[in-house]
């Protein structure tokens, strides 16, 4: 039964839906399952609650099987996969069986199609044709990335949905097609989402730090920590049926969060880091270069990753040898002798020596002891100095990232950048 | 009904598997379902064929339902999640109802944990102690990484095993206890899995360089190619009950094959090429640097994800801006002016620049347009020139990458190493 849901309190009532995905390659374990988590995302922003994601192999009776059961539990069973042109592909002909359609030439999408292979100056072959008779009794959810459609059957009450398993053409019929169905079909509930994006805390040391605000939630609003290496996304989710009072409502918490949390929220929504660093730096027009050790080029492969970074990042020296610390970043013979490669003296003319190299206004310069080996008493595995230097100030500290080698790489890097983002904004 | 597998042809008989996972994160598409993949690929490297995956809810009535069905189809149930200490996590006490069984405190494990907690300095609380208290007629697995056991029922034929969801702790428990007791208890079949891997060439290619051999291969051994983005692998998987025979026939196809693509197999197992790359560099003594625009510092960090990299790795100028070009890697400013920052004559002066810079032996450049900015249609994004340098052998190519900026970085970042492994090895 699809439930209508007027005026809901929060996790009381909810669409419910099931995800099946279809292909022996999940079940063997050669990919992992990504869309059902992303479709487990896009129902749950929409107030839809999924119940079960069941994967199953290309085989009619497990499909069958799979659908038999979900209708039972849930209103809407969302299917990906088994729809390519070959003859692996089975889904469209046992949903077709399933109920009682028969396959018509669909003229509309044969010409589509066919459209679609002349603009690519290619010959359309006899059994991408075929990707156009579909079953006479389906809605056919229009697919404009590739040659399979979505096809969608309403059965007591129950709404199944048959996409393809390829990523980026099932979520074009989900965000093109599906979304606004639903949302004009149903009565759906005011879903309002807020994501705060932080930096430079644990999940402990924020959930302490905003205590107060959390107690104060009212029951239809709810916080969700999700961590991410070096970053925490805060996530305010309001249900309700008044848009606009969930908005000032959200708001408000919003603005009791950014309040304890100051500097530490630095974006909204997925943005990462290093995105809110060049903002700041193209906001002043100034320029970030890196010298890296231990971390071995990956700050510079993170703030390139941005696109438009060419305009406040000129570049980086990954100084792996102690010769090229000497070489390019002025680091001077004694310095390394007495306090050794991996020490604040070393860090800081590195940073020195990288800002001067690069005629940047801001430099970045990391080194460390990443493992498994090299670790001594004194200065075991893990044990990495960041210094970040502008204008106006540096800062040098020393850590302890664990003894997981890749592990280490990564948070060195995203401390780094942390500690530069709070250097632009603090200042 | 467990069936005893002996002398089977592949893919005939199997023992059948089911894999339930258990968690509101799931569903919600919080975190991704790495765990079920990793199952599959272990249980298909055994010989036992995976049925169905399902995901439910932390639920009593759903946890029940999935373990009734997957009874039903499977002589294996492998279930993860819900075993943590608090209150939100179910699975324990829903399973131990579900089987009779009543929760009895295992001075066995309870010392173990004990112990745990004192060797970290810490007191275990009682709620941690409390997962001590397991099931009276369940085997219990022992989890040497975590405080949450394993908990093995037999019941009509069929295994059913509850793990937590920790991805290491369910890893440790399979490695250790579940793997090696399936192989005491049954007559699994032997299966030999050996896995080339493969740079320079894109599955198309390999399968028409290979056809002769995949052709001739026995039904009882099977070929998969596994992509990924660089690099493709090999799996050769041959099924039978003698096996030295077995190994036999697979040295002959593996050797065949490694006679036709030559030196695009660079490895085996799960071998990284930037890995190969560095046995090749260390057994000569010799060492590369990297000058590197477009791809940001990604082949640094990619040289230096392994262990030991300063035996062969000095470093690497991130040479973004075209004064660093010039400054760092001399690169003269009338070719920039006269042919442009992506263009031959710019990486072979950079690459040159590098070598001369690091003193290395070996030198890989890069200049491109990453995009979705930069592109003109002489030089559209996408296009990116490589130069790689030894003491006997320049080489110099363009490529286009396409136009999405990540993949196009890391494209063009394994593309470089390619090259520069078939320099290593073909000279």
């Amino acid at each position: 039964m699809v439930v209508q849901i007027r005026n809901f309190p929060l996790s009381l009532v909810h669409m419910l839906a099931e995800i099946i995905t279809i292909g022996d390659e999940i079940l063997i374990g050669q990919i992992v399952d990504t869309n059902s988590a992303w479709l487990g995302q896009q129902l749950s922003t929409l107030g839809i609650r999924v119940v079960q994601i069941t994967s199953v192999s290309d085989k009619a009776d497990a499909i069958v099987q799979a659908v038999d059961a979900a209708r039972q539990r849930a209103s809407l069973v969302l299917l990906t996969g088994g729809l390519g042109p070959t003859k692996d592909d089975i889904t469209k002909h046992t949903l077709a069986r399933y109920f009682g359609s028969e396959l018509v030439r669909n003229e509309d999408v044969y010409s589509r199609l066919k459209a679609w292979f002349e603009q690519r100056g290619r010959v359309m072959s006899t059994i991408n044709g075929q990707q156009a008779d579909l079953p006479h009794n389906a809605q056919i959810l229009r697919n404009e990335l590739g040659t399979a459609q979505g096809m969608l059957w309403r059965k007591d009450g129950c709404l199944i949905l048959s996409m393809p398993g390829v990523p980026y053409e099932m979520k074009w019929i989900v965000t093109h097609q599906l979304i606004p169905l639903l949302k004009a079909e149903f009565a759906l509930p005011v879903l309002l989402h807020r994501t705060l994006m932080t930096a430079g805390m644990v999940e402990s040391q924020i959930a302490t730090t905003i205590a107060a605000v959390e107690d104060a939630l009212p029951a239809h609003i709810k916080l969700a920590y999700l961590p991410r290496p070096g970053i925490v996304r805060l996530r305010l989710t309001a249900a309700g049926t008044h848009e606009e009072q969930l908005q000032q409502e959200v708001a408000q918490f919003e603005a009791q969060i950014r309040e304890l949390l100051g500097h530490h929220v630095y974006g909204v929504a997925e943005e990462p880091l290093e995105a809110a660093i060049g903002q700041q730096l193209r906001k002043r027009g100034a320029t970030v270069a890196t010298a890296e050790s231990c971390t071995g080029g990956s700050i510079a492969a993170l703030l390139t990753s941005i696109a438009g970074a060419s305009d406040y990042f000129p570049g980086s020296v990954v100084a792996y040898s102690n010769g090229i610390k000497q070489q390019l970043l002025g680091v001077n013979h004694l310095t390394l002798e007495n306090f050794g490669a991996v020490s604040e003296a070393t860090v800081l003319e590195m940073v020195a020596g990288v800002r001067r190299q690069f005629s940047a206004d801001y430099g970045i310069a990391v080194s460390g002891i990443a493992g498994p080996g090299g670790g001594t008493a004194e200065k075991p595995v893990g044990l990495v100095w960041i210094a970040v230097q502008g204008p106006e100030q540096t800062v040098a500290s020393s850590f302890n990232f664990g003894n997981e080698r890749s592990l280490n790489i990564e948070r060195a890097s995203m401390t780094a950048l942390y500690l530069l983002w709070k250097m632009l904004v603090t200042n």
